[in-house]
């Protein structure tokens, strides 16, 4: 297969290494508008081919086409590289609106072509371990789901915090807890130096008495990566700080004793043990390459495919909508 | 000075022991409706007369009257002791409604009387530390406010955790912060168990760009009570679960650098050294309880006094109207 | 019961404490030469009498007598309170030499009377959970045993650092290797500001090869409690410093692999899950003072006997010897 | 300037590639006795050159000649190259004898060529910071260095723990405390899976009343690599496993208040502020390339040249001969 790379700043190299690792891959062809770029790609990888048009690239008619520009660009390149009958790797967020995902995953779909939106973190394996705790059945249900993401971190210049950050916690939030639908957004923030937020809280509220927030910063002098994961039997956190121990899941956990005297000793707690299982090491990004070529081999959608990206960009879009009017709850239908 | 102490559960004790460990109190009368709280407090504290009747409390026409019991009944209590001429020393929060903190406030003023609300953390050496921190000017303007106060803990019956935690936060928020005016609260959260919330985050919206968050919780499996403070100058961590480096002050920042080119590097981040102040172990109860005598021996108000009690109220019951309408923007005056 | 308590220092009150809050005990009397420590007793326990004799303190033939002195007064007191037919309570370190202790236990072996050396750790619920792991052969062999205990804390005058503050884990070390025979002692270290060593390193070697260090430092700008203990199926770290997590179980260890060719992989490590029990929280003196008082009942040894205090005494009296001597061997026979 | 690197195993392509990107360096040549090492040196490095033999790479007359192999084949490789009139880069520890490391020093000065020990922790940000602290006077004499090494870690087949992960930790002591004659040196430990010891602890006494304590161990379930400094003003923890905060300054400290009376308060201590320096993040390898070439260029000795190889190695082996003896006290001379 040949893969075309657009896109080769911060995350593009990462694609080209990574792409490269994989034994199916043939050929791989870099582009970007910046010729520094271009010669830093050469000089790291001498078999990559590289072109600073994307036109040029299109040329290529090759298998992939991944997408790692600013999430303004996504649609108009996404819709070109389907419509030239690639598939497409596209950067989280999918898109800027969900009207343009809607539009791509339409597409993709009549010309029976895949999709793959890299929430990078789901292929991790503390994501997978999580889920797999949870699908085990072992914290019960999950009542809230609490994540923080907040460092001294580069701004944006195309976007806030929210769409910066909150990609990652949304798509593991949804894949963690895929059956519970969401209702509604609110989101809160401020932004202090310009136009864009730079502090943003996002609470989401389920359909099933299920309550999530988080929690995104780009002003703190600390970095925490911290998801607490409340459920009826055992509770989780996640700690991507930790070297070791990234998921914890305790024993812990509320009691509603009796409901009748109101005055009474309702709820008790219980605390228990913890215990703190092995995660796997493995790049999630290469697992990522990995999944997106054996789901076009399949012939089936990759785990986290166009619908997946637009669930998240429905939550980016309505949490943008309410911060800008101060917390105003914004419906997901 | 006689001090008559109404509610002797879980606080109520360590009122008993701090105004009896004050050289200016003579004479300490306990007062509960439970007879073995009465006698676990002669047990512990021999000298300190009881009775089960606030009535019968309220003939000692004791100089200072401690009202320890649940939220809902301060109130009541307060007035009584009010119109008793006593000076008044109150758990937080303050009252239930700002209505009633409004007219023990006035009832006060009128009867030149004092009201101490026990907002413990303002007399502890970090939170002192914090404010001188901050008056010094070192940490610039405040740009965010930001506190976790979340554990697995004791659900009262009487009020969600909101106003079970949060009051704690907003009094340093109020102390730290008293110049930047409070314009709205927004909250959003869910009641897992029973009709009271067990999960809450509480924005406030200041007059002058400046944004606090409030995130409090009865059910995380983990302990976290930290405060990030933003300053344009220098940020602060101020972690109460740790046992020494209780505060931290980090030279860093964030820096706009140029305007014009909304494309290029608007914002940038510096990192330097952090410098971690000792803070003071003195027990704040005893500092609180000295500031209260003090004020009233000096004719003037305590430095927590029902003003500051009244804000604290506001807020809350702003939030508590807020979390029930879904994070709906609740105006403060 | 009627007890006695000679020593009413830092660790005089506890026993106080403990030893009134226990319902076989009808009388307590406490004994000191400094009147401010009598009557700080007097204030907080009412009903404790006072002595400032010790000779007075005899007269009323204690069941119990408990000796919270200098440790090179231990001797003394402790062959009187045995010969006037009480049993004996002694704190840490047993005594001041091997010879001592051996005579006490002898004296105490004729007169059928029971000597409780006062190791509390063996009674706090992380070393029970220890000892319960251990037990359970869920470990394998133990290959080491390492503590650190350091901090910035009071000199002692009468004592080095050694004899402070290492009877806690050599005690622990005992009760959790117990028929693994201690063999030799080396200790280095170094006395900075006076004659007494500040810092010590002591190391155990044992028949079986099996190897234990302990750490001990007054001088350590922080505090570290923390010991790992190397098996070689599983590992434990136990950090006293905790809140919560004060054990944790690795799955993790070393596997030798071949022994023919010496240049190839012969040893490999795993890394596996982790595990953290739940640890009791029932006040250790308290247990102890039930484990004393239940096993003169029953007429059997305490769970830390004389024997015990004397296995310790014998280790610090070859480590100070050691010391002096610059790491010199001593054997233990 | 030509550059031979023999020994391309874990470290050795950090040299090639540090070597490659220094722009004094015309040509790089890399040397292994393995293929498939060779293989994955020319697959990342394509102009680098390769020969499977010494003698090979010896007739290309390198400027310098960089050795990555194990101890015992240093010596005689940095024979050959000194005589051959190649400037030698050694890997840490130096020699697997003082012997050997004199005979180099002396046969390097005849010749006039420089030798440098890759003591790497010298060129780090965290190390030169202690380093400037100290010198500074800020932390008053040095009353003890204690150092730990811990994880769980693949065992080396020629050399035990002591010669793998010491000298690290050694020449940084070397750095830091330079005129502080070292007199003897002891060590214990154990060797639980064949005859190499997995634990160590190494105790070395100072001319000056200062004591140094280094524990290194292969078989830890945690990683711990911390070094404490005690000072007479203040005292510095240096902890590498931190992110950010890897040093921090304490203004604690000891202090000796009277001598008359020996059972009085001879010793109180006192704890003050805390702060953490910022520490530059440079990759170390790169700057000491950068300074064995410079050194070359100005006819001087580097900062880590043989003198400091040979010190490290005369500690390395006196306590591995004190080791054997079970902690017999190793004079230095």
């Amino acid at each position: 297969m040949k893969v075309g790379i657009i896109g080769l700043g911060y995350w593009g190299p990462n694609l080209v290494r990574n792409f490269l690792g994989n034994d199916k891959i043939k050929e791989v062809i870099g582009c970007d508008t910046k010729e520094a770029r271009l010669k830093f790609i050469k000089a790291r990888f001498p078999e990559v081919k590289t072109t600073n048009s994307v036109e040029e690239l299109l040329k290529y008619n090759c298998d992939i086409l991944a997408i790692a520009t600013p999430v303004d660009t996504h649609y108009s390149i996404a819709k070109k590289a389907l419509e030239n009958n690639s598939h497409i790797w596209v950067e989280k967020p999918f898109t800027a609106t969900s009207t343009q995902a809607n539009e791509l995953n339409e597409l993709a779909e009549k010309k029976k072509l895949n999709i793959f939106v890299d929430h990078t973190f789901i292929y991790t394996g503390a994501v997978k371990k999580l889920k797999e705790i949870i699908d085990s059945g072992a914290i019960g249900k999950i009542i809230y789901f609490d994540s923080v993401r907040i460092n001294l971190g580069l701004f944006q210049h195309d976007v806030n915090v929210l769409w910066d950050l909150a990609p990652h916690d949304l798509s593991i939030m949804d894949y963690i807890i895929p059956d519970n639908k969401v209702k509604a957004v609110c989101a809160n923030g401020i932004a202090n130096f310009y136009n864009h937020e730079n502090v943003a809280h996002i609470s989401v509220y389920f359909e099933n008495n299920c309550f999530a927030h988080f929690h995104v910063n780009w002003t703190s002098p600390v970095k925490i990566r911290r998801t607490i994961i409340g459920g009826t039997k055992k509770m989780i956190v996640f700690d991507d700080m930790e070297n070791s121990e990234k998921i914890k899941v305790y024993d812990s956990g509320v009691e509603l004793i009796a409901k009748e005297k109101i005055r009474e000793a309702l709820v008790q707690y219980r605390i228990g043990d913890m215990y703190s299982p092995k995660v796997d090491q493995i790049e999630a990004l290469a697992l990522g390459v990995n999944e997106f070529i054996n789901s076009i081999h399949e012939k089936r959608k990759p785990l986290t495919c166009g619908e997946d990206g637009l669930k998240v960009v429905k939550i980016l879009e309505a949490a943008d909508r309410s911060i800008k009017e101060k917390g105003k709850i914004i419906e997901i239908n």
